[in-house]
């Protein structure tokens, strides 16, 4: 039977379970990777997704299952005992991944799991992990690293290496330790193959090294990691002895999850939902932000109901209300959207001051550039030369208004330690709406006087 | 002379360029890493620029170059010779860094450097890396990279890569090829660790290896690096013959990149700018989405002045007209946001039709709630019934129309091969806000003539 495995679709897996073609699955399988088999799972049924994991090893079940949507491995672990959680699933993790799961566990179940884990080492390397939370360095790290004593040979490194390597996956870098487990610098694997079995470790190895402490956030690792193109980042404790590693691919996942963070803020999604979701949690995700917009939206109509007799004696002046508000609430946007990427990038330098400075200056041009263009549209189009006086002056001082404010406001909950991204999308957009139109009817006011 | 280091300022170091005191400044550059260097030359002129890079040693100055933001590095190295270029900096590169730097050098000065490089193999591996553009694979990749053939055995191994590790900077795998270059599989520093000196490659090797094509876009890469926790990922050509390896260091760059484009571009930045840029670039990046906002600001106004009679009649229609276009605008990005930010992650999944049913759905929920709000509060505090059923009939249609509309965008646009976060953004809200106000007042003539 010649099937070309990518061919293969879903519906042809589903149609295998139902008729529990266990062959034909194992032949699928052996082709994939885990993070393949996960998206395979992602789209089947619980039911159906329990058969395809009974059908895997062990070791290969607990990596298809760390690759799981969330929801998904919640789901599916829930259908699992206490005792197989424990037994085949978290002997197969590394701790770092096996702590994540174990906390993603329910209070009671969570003390049942770790209790009927076998292996001691890892009982005890998961219950030091979930010490940390989970967006800090110790929350992030992993417990299985390879490390050797500044004080042995060559020959006893590599025979106490081949040892530890067997725990560890991937070796990137070897630690050099001293006797009481301070962190003192690290051993390339390229020096080791270099160098003859008699040399001593103190006269390989590097005595720079870059780490950091337990407690240090999520964002400052990503930050360093990323700045001196790290690949694996040691961990120590506060008196500098060595209690884990960060790898790379755990960070990527951090940086990709803070941009969407960001990204959802801006569009004026609270919670981390995917299109994927159930539709009450995309309701849910996007009705909070809707409501406070809707509020500003009203407290904007009783701004314009203050000049009612206005509009009715100069209708016209309803024609630009929609694009001042508009205006400001893009350039608040803008505005807002350079410093809150500038603080995740750690790339904001100077004085608030010369910042307000330069926003104002950009703010002058591009304000005199589009109220220019609004002014000679006006002059042409409409028939009353207050009104253009009326909306090119405004969208000027609107413009000027939104780029500081939008500036100012980040900057300010930066300050206070709140999320600057809480600036960008619907609170800029709608108070800069709200001040816009005052504005413009307060100069609308004005200019009508005069002429 | 006690120095704290940790105590020096950006001013401190001016003052010892000032009085070329090169012993304090060569004990602060002894005590930060390249990354950290290039972040004091981002702050100083080109003149002390050029005095503190004249104190680095070679490959510490190549290294430090790579860091430096984009244009401070341009003008850097426009005040070297193409000698120094060619010998000091392009010698002490790794071939990708090397060809990034000579892809960003004008046209003419490009072929100077090339021919004056004088380790061939550098020049032959940069002229190599030139061909492939710069978001592709061959475009992300780097030359150097440790390869053994499939039938040797352990001791002639680690031999060729004494010779060849010396080029690489770290290594991180061993890649296994046929006598025609072809990739096969990979080799674990850890099993050569373990393994004897008179063991066969063939027998340690995993021939189950993750490549790419020279020709794949980084975006691609890096979803295949991320999805398989990768930190190297190792390049081929179209007959499977190794050619380079991508690390996962400069794919974090392009993750950070991609997601700092779409959150601009959400925000109306159409250039990459960043707020330590000049002004006249900050006011360029910005300028062009501002005029698109405002040319649908003036056609917005079109639209109401044909309904100018009905406002000065009624002139608290004009109340409710930034809420209506406000709320347009920020359904629609929510559900554009959404499908950029799931087709950026590649995890779309399902038809057109399926989506844009469950927009709808969102949209009815968030639109009954949000438009009862409104009827509870125009109810009370508005004279005119047919004002309330204007504003909540109104906002319950354009918010399901914003929904609709902003998923369809984006999957059309990404349908035609356009980057579908110009989708996002201004582009968004401006079409939503001009077809919001037809909508607004369509409804309000038809409550006006019922109520």
């Amino acid at each position: 039977m010649a099937i070309n495995i990518k061919d293969i679709t879903i519906n042809d897996i589903r149609d295998a379970i139902e008729n529990e073609n266990k062959e034909l699955l194992l032949e699928i399988l052996n082709e994939y990777y885990p993070a393949d088999i996960a998206e395979i799972l992602d789209e089947l049924s619980l039911d159906e997704s329990k058969f395809i994991y009974g059908l895997l090893g062990k070791e290969e079940g607990a990596a298809v299952l760390m690759e799981l949507e969330d929801d998904i491995r919640e789901r599916l672990i829930t259908s699992f005992s206490t005792r197989e959680i424990a037994h085949d699933l978290i002997d197969n993790l590394d701790s770092d991944d096996a702590a994540d799961l174990i906390s993603e566990l329910p209070g009671n179940l969570r003390v049942d799991v770790l209790s009927q884990i076998t292996d001691r080492q890892q009982a005890q390397d998961i219950a030091d992990l979930l010490i940390y939370p989970a967006d800090t360095a110790g929350g992030l790290m992993a417990k299985e690293l390879v490390k050797v004593n500044i004080s042995w040979h060559v020959v006893t490194c590599i025979r106490e290496m081949r040892s530890q390597a067997a725990e560890v996956e991937h070796v990137y870098s070897v630690y050099v330790i001293d006797n009481h487990n301070v962190l003192l610098g690290l051993l390339s694997l390229k020096s080791l193959l270099i160098a003859s079995p008699r040399d001593k470790i103190i006269d390989l190895y590097t005595p720079d090294v870059i780490s950091v402490k337990a407690y240090q956030k999520g964002e400052e690792v990503a930050q360093i990691m990323n700045k001196y193109d790290l690949v694996v980042l040691p961990v120590v404790d506060e008196i500098g002895r060595l209690i884990g590693r960060i790898t790379i691919d755990d960070v990527v996942d951090f940086i990709k999850d803070e941009a969407d963070k960001d990204y959802q803020l801006m569009s004026g999604i609270s919670h981390d939902i995917e299109t994927s979701d159930k539709i009450w949690e995309l309701t849910q995700g996007r009705l909070f932000w809707l409501i406070v917009a809707l509020f500003g939206g009203i407290i904007g109509s009783r701004v314009i109901s203050n000049y009612e007799e206005q509009i009715s004696i100069n209708p016209e002046m309803a024609f630009f209300m929609p694009l001042i508000a508009a205006m400001a609430g893009n350039v608040g946007v803008q505005s807002s959207a350079l410093i809150v990427q500038a603080l995740a990038n750690n790339s904001l330098s100077g004085g608030v001051f010369p910042r307000l400075l330069k926003e104002l200056t950009v703010g002058l041009i591009n304000g005199l550039v589009c109220s220019g263009l609004l002014l000679a549209y006006s002059l042409i189009y409409t028939p009353s030369f207050a009104l253009s006086m009326t909306v090119s002056v405004s969208l000027l001082s609107v413009i000027l208004f939104a780029s500081v404010f939008g500036t100012f406001i980040p900057l300010m909950l930066n300050k206070f330690k709140i999320d600057p991204a809480l600036a960008t999308g619907p609170f800029i957009t709608t108070s800069n709406d709200i001040i816009g139109l005052f504005i413009y009817f307060m100069i609308g006011r004005m200019m009508y006087g005069m002429f």
